[in-house]
């Protein structure tokens, strides 16, 4: 029944919204260099077939490696994700002449990707290369030279691997006949150390191929038809005549089930015309992007914005019809990589505009849960893995909750949540659950005996919160109290004598006798990875993420002015000289502010909580303007499964969520006229009078019609629909700085 | 190397042994009825196809279910394991006219079940079928009545389920041509929770059918030749005409891989003559059988021996080649269901006669654990889990060590040993490593806080003294110290104050705060499963285990005087009257012995340590007697993976093992003379003269041609040959009885 009405509802708005191509505003290139990881290739919204150009020594998390020879086309990709790679399965490659299974990779040029479609010339061999993707299956179109000898290989031992490596374990091939080829690819590890996971395929060409050989371990089997799984690689090659006819198309079905099921999903795509395949696909993106229609502002600011909006779609992967783990009714997400990256930006906006898909999204989680253990903070390739921080999953189902998202079981969500609260999940702790909770529901903290233990304690008191929040909402005060008890944790591990230029009071570890970390080598600035006690963070900046008591903290810091003097020095400030040796990750700063990485995404934004919201705006424009640009090295960091967009594409709205939490905090919009259209219709029309690159202040604002006079919004003012007028400045104003502060738990 | 040695080797024990079919003497029915659990069809040993029926409602553990309609005949099954069912893949069976996919069950008469070879009849359909096994393939041979609809059905649907069920996940098919169909079924769950896994198949047939059908979900398609995996499960049906040719057979490659390994692993049978299949089955089994050959004796002990002596090698199941999870070059088994039964007398006789075996199996589970999180209690389809008890594949491991097995890599092992003993599993803590390890790590003890508290730390100290054992001779002197010292920690859980029957001092649960538990319902007789503070044991009987240190046990226990009084009333009283509603697991009572379950395995022997071997004798003797026959309820309780069996092999030649230690207990030779030819060829001749039903007391032992005046062997002096030559009598002897006794921690 919910899938009926939220295909009605995608009619509804197709007949609202169909009049402009929005996806020619989508640039798939912007962040695909220089880290950000961006995926360029083809796909359409959640597709589980990320169909693109794998490059050099195929340890690239997308693929895409600019300047190092093509080796391939893959059907399997992550967005954005940092880290060890994952995926790159079933991988084909046009070659001309006599087969070198050893090295075919290719130098390239004329790279073309759209929303859809992704185009290459392969320089080595003179061909052109185009893609296309539906849900479940790729197409390829090799447009050879004139020669008796066109390639098609599927190299089934082929696959991304870097650090955290992916290991081969496996794989089979067999030619049907003249234009069918199945198999498969079985490959385990990778960023989140899954168990082996298959790839089947099913490739269906257009064009009898006149001749094959099949390879296993290197050694070529001319007109051998099948190759068995002895823990080998396994490809085969097909080899076609073009001295007619250049161009050979095939389709490719994917599955995580059997050959069968590949071989259904390729018949997914009817048509032998590219054009036909790339159309459905911009159908299928237009739906979601023409949400957004944006009136005025730069083309430059126009194209960043919906590159950053598409990005926030592209995954987590709709898996549904493709779990090979268990049968079930219910929706089925993965690629989770990882929540902690996307709980704060990128899932709020599925939320707001595609709060069906996100609803989905929650309760194939809470599933996940009760099939695999613990609800994940990360899952690809149908295997939960690896927990970064807290169980911010936890953050998502309340996020969900406050929004009034349906079709979700909150009971059952909240069971889940309870789980990760009070079971450790033992072995080394990263793989889901809490590691570290013995210390936490005994001590109140994570302790130096653990890993993260500051990270851990600051995120475990965060999510205590969204456990208060769903529980509170579900009438267990009892629960309520407990968890909403549990989120004062985080003061534990606040040790007041610590200073740092000029300001008082820091997160710190602890040990487990109570007393703190006494180490003179360790810093409010010491950051590192998995061991260390501060994950990809450092007591500066995760010392201000305590996201669902802003009042307290603030006290804590000793007031409104010190609070806002600290932000700003955050904001302003270099590091001091003596720490620059001190590991960080990231380098992308404004100040000490790394937004090149999570931990700080809700940061410009809480001038909000101490009423200077014209603070928050001019830090948020600022890193608008001078971290992203619409060039292939756009984006500031990994763009993390579409966090770097997401975060960019709410700033660029106006406001930004704090998750799990019924609050938008205000920044400044960018754009004079933006018209949001939600899934039920219903429209929000936000205007900025004035708005330019230097008028970034709000002077004034109506929310339908009537003043408002604080500097956030409630998620009801926002999808309920109708105007919300700003009047833009070049100067700082006093707007919202006595206004209504946004709520803290010890309010 | 290691392989070529040990085919030399097998060639060279052919070449000595192969003179009778020792195989005439196993009749596989035995134990298959009443709970035993004895898997009664076609396998080879160790073998990854074990070919059989299965009956009734599927809920058998093997399969079997005496009396129930025969469903049909898979390929994959366990042998004797209790709990709930595993297995059960790839199901087919012969029908004639119409196909009704919801009801083809027939009854049976005519079954025969031999070595290599099952035949049975088809009531209904009037069907005689005959099976036989490879290692990794099926042989169907089905006679028909003359019939133009002669059908045989691949019901992928199907499987053995039962409490602790496995749950279907998927499954496809494909008609190849018109003698070769292949597919696979997807299933989850079972005994040890597992994780989905799947079976490829391939099936040649060596007729042509006339006509296929396929089915999905119930509905039938005729020629439609594939149906896909919708998380549904589907078959084929291949219909003969029979009215010529009456015989139909089919051989079944069977995979964890994938289709085509399936269809390589059905190449392993050549011949389409189930004769020659049988042959080669029978070949194998005749390798292992004919190393130990008896003289004298009844007829009916002799089918005994074997027959037990046969299900020693049926598992765990050799999965080399057949490991769908990563890439090794190391041996790679599976099917251990649990190392709790087996690694009592199983794994220990498979040390003494097949040690090859035995160290390949090792160092395999020290793979797996090195993949796998933890070296496995138990595992199956590729899956660990779960734990009974202990860390107890330390005792396999120190077995190994002290026997001198080659072929392990220790310094792994014991690394592999000691995260077991220092890493928390987590979760619910069944599925690996040591549950409740917090508790005894700290307190030395498993509290009440967690469930198997007084299991988990009996079996700990044991454990804990395996991996003392093995650090030791490695030259880890401190690592030695340490657990040497922790497997002292079963004294942590000797209350001196709980009386019963006239003595004090037992085995009992206590809390974390170091009070004993005080439940008045609780007594020394209760007992319980997983949940239990005693698994599948209680107090009286758990209080014997401490293998490692019986001198300290006899002490706890009062002296030798009184420890040989408890034994004697362990074996000849009855439980008190008002404890007879106390749960009880197993009701096959000698005493308050339950021999039908493991715990008790070792208990009979130990009255070596207070130099009583007649005791032992007279005990052991009246067990064999008493609980075990020749008929198909002839094993006392379910066979455990051949623990049932393995314990009466040992006691019919007369000793049995302490595992871990190099330490066998005498007790009674059965047979007159028995020649024991061990891997290398070495013989050791053991006779007992004047043994019979009634002579069952040993009179004088001489090794060698040496008196040998202690009741225990040394692996040396067993494996080493020579001769073992027993004078035996009818009443009680002074023998051995001021012997040195066998060595303990506290000597």
């Amino acid at each position: 029944m919910k899938r009926v009405l939220f295909a009605l509802t995608a009619i509804a708005l197709c007949c609202v919204v169909r009049a402009e191509d929005f996806t020619r505003f989508v640039d798939p290139m912007i962040g695909a260099d220089n880290g950000g990881y961006v995926f360029p290739g083809a796909t359409v919204p959640y597709g589980m077939v990320k169909l693109g150009p794998d490059c050099g020594r195929l340890t690239e998390n997308a693929g895409w490696q600019k300047g190092a020879p093509v080796v391939g086309f893959s059907h399997t990709h992550l967005n954005g994700s940092g880290g060890g790679c994952k995926y790159g399965n079933i991988l084909m490659m046009p070659t001309v002449g006599d087969l070198d299974v050893a090295d075919y990779a290719s130098p390239y040029s004329r790279e073309n990707a759209q929303v859809g479609l992704f185009g290459i010339h392969l320089d080595r061999y003179d061909v052109d290369v185009r893609l296309s993707a539906s849900r479940h299956a790729g197409f390829h179109e090799y447009t050879f030279p004139e020669t008796d000898k066109a390639n098609v290989l599927i190299d089934l031992g082929k696959f991304l691997a870097s650090i955290e490596i992916q290991e081969f374990v496996g794989s089979e091939v067999t030619v049907l006949s003249d234009t069918e080829v199945q198999g498969y690819s079985r490959v385990r590890g990778g960023w989140n150390y899954s168990e082996a996971y298959t790839v089947y395929f099913y490739a269906k060409f257009d064009t009898p191929f006149e001749s094959f050989s099949t390879w296993r371990e290197g050694k070529t089997y001319p007109g051998v038809a099948a190759q068995s799984d002895r823990n080998t690689p396994c490809g085969a090659c097909l080899t076609f005549n073009t001295k007619g006819r250049r161009t050979i198309r095939v389709k490719v079905g994917i599955s995580y089930m059997g050959c069968n099921r590949a071989r259904e999903n390729a018949a997914e795509i009817v048509s032998w015309d590219i054009e036909d395949v790339r159309k459905g696909a911009v159908a299928q993106w237009n739906e979601i992007l023409s949400q957004v229609a944006l009136e005025g502002g730069s083309e430059d600011a126009r194209k960043i914005f919906y590159s950053s909006f598409y990005r926030v779609f592209m995954q987590p992967t709709d898996f549904r019809g493709e779990n090979p783990k268990w049968i079930t009714d219910e929706p089925y997400y993965g690629d989770y990589h990882a929540i902690w990256d996307t709980f704060r930006a990128t899932h709020p906006m599925i939320n707001l505009f595609r709060p069906t898909r996100g609803a989905e999204m929650v309760q194939s989680l809470v599933e996940i849960g009760e099939f695999d253990k613990y609800i994940p903070d990360a899952r690809s390739s149908h295997w939960s893995g690896r927990t970064q921080g807290g169980s911010n999953a936890d953050m998502l189902i309340a996020d969900a909750f406050v929004k009034g998202l349906k079709g979700v079981d909150y009971e059952r969500a909240l069971k889940g949540m309870l789980k990760s609260a009070t079971v450790p999940p033992g072995n080394d702790e990263r793989q889901y659950g809490r590691g570290g909770l013995p210390d936490y529901n005994t001590l109140g903290y994570v302790s130096t005996a653990y890993e993260r233990g500051c990270s851990r304690t600051f995120e475990y008191s965060a999510n205590d919160y969204a456990i208060a929040t769903v529980a509170r909402g579900l009438g267990h005060e009892d629960i309520y109290q407990e968890y909403a008890s549990k989120s004062h944790n985080w003061e534990n591990l606040w040790n007041p004598n610590i200073e740092s230029m000029g300001f008082k009071g820091f997160c710190w570890p602890r040990n487990q006798d109570g007393s703190w970390l006494s180490d003179p080598s360790f810093t409010v600035f010491s950051s590192g990875s998995f061991p260390h006690q501060f994950y990809e963070t450092f007591s500066w900046e995760l010392s201000f993420y305590v996201p669902h008591d802003m009042k307290r903290l603030i006290e804590k810091m000793g007031g409104r002015e010190s609070f806002t003097r600290r932000l700003d020095t955050y904001f302003n400030e270099s590091f001091p000289a003596e720490t620059r040796n001190q590991l960080l990750f990231y380098t992308k700063l404004v100040g000490m502010c790394q937004i090149s990485n999570e931990p700080c995404f809700l940061t410009p934004s809480l001038y909000a909580y101490v009423g200077e919201p014209y603070k928050t705006a001019a830090i948020v424009r600022r890193i608008l303007r001078e971290m992203y640009t619409s060039q292939r090295d756009g984006v500031p960091g990994n763009d993390d499964s579409g966090s770097m967009g997401a975060w960019y594409a709410f700033h660029t709205l106006g406001f930004y969520p704090n998750p799990g939490q019924d609050v938008y905090l205000i920044s400044s919009p960018v754009f004079p006229k933006a018209t949001l259209t939600f899934e039920d219709g219903k429209q929000l029309v936000i205007t900025a009078r004035n708005a330019s690159e230097k008028n970034i202040y709000i002077k004034s604002c109506k929310l339908n019609g009537k003043p408002l006079n604080r500097c956030w919004l409630r998620h009801g003012e926002i999808i309920g629909g109708g105007t919300l007028e700003f009047e833009m400045t070049s100067k700082p104003t006093s707007w919202a700085t006595e206004g209504l502060l946004p709520p803290s738990l010890s309010d």
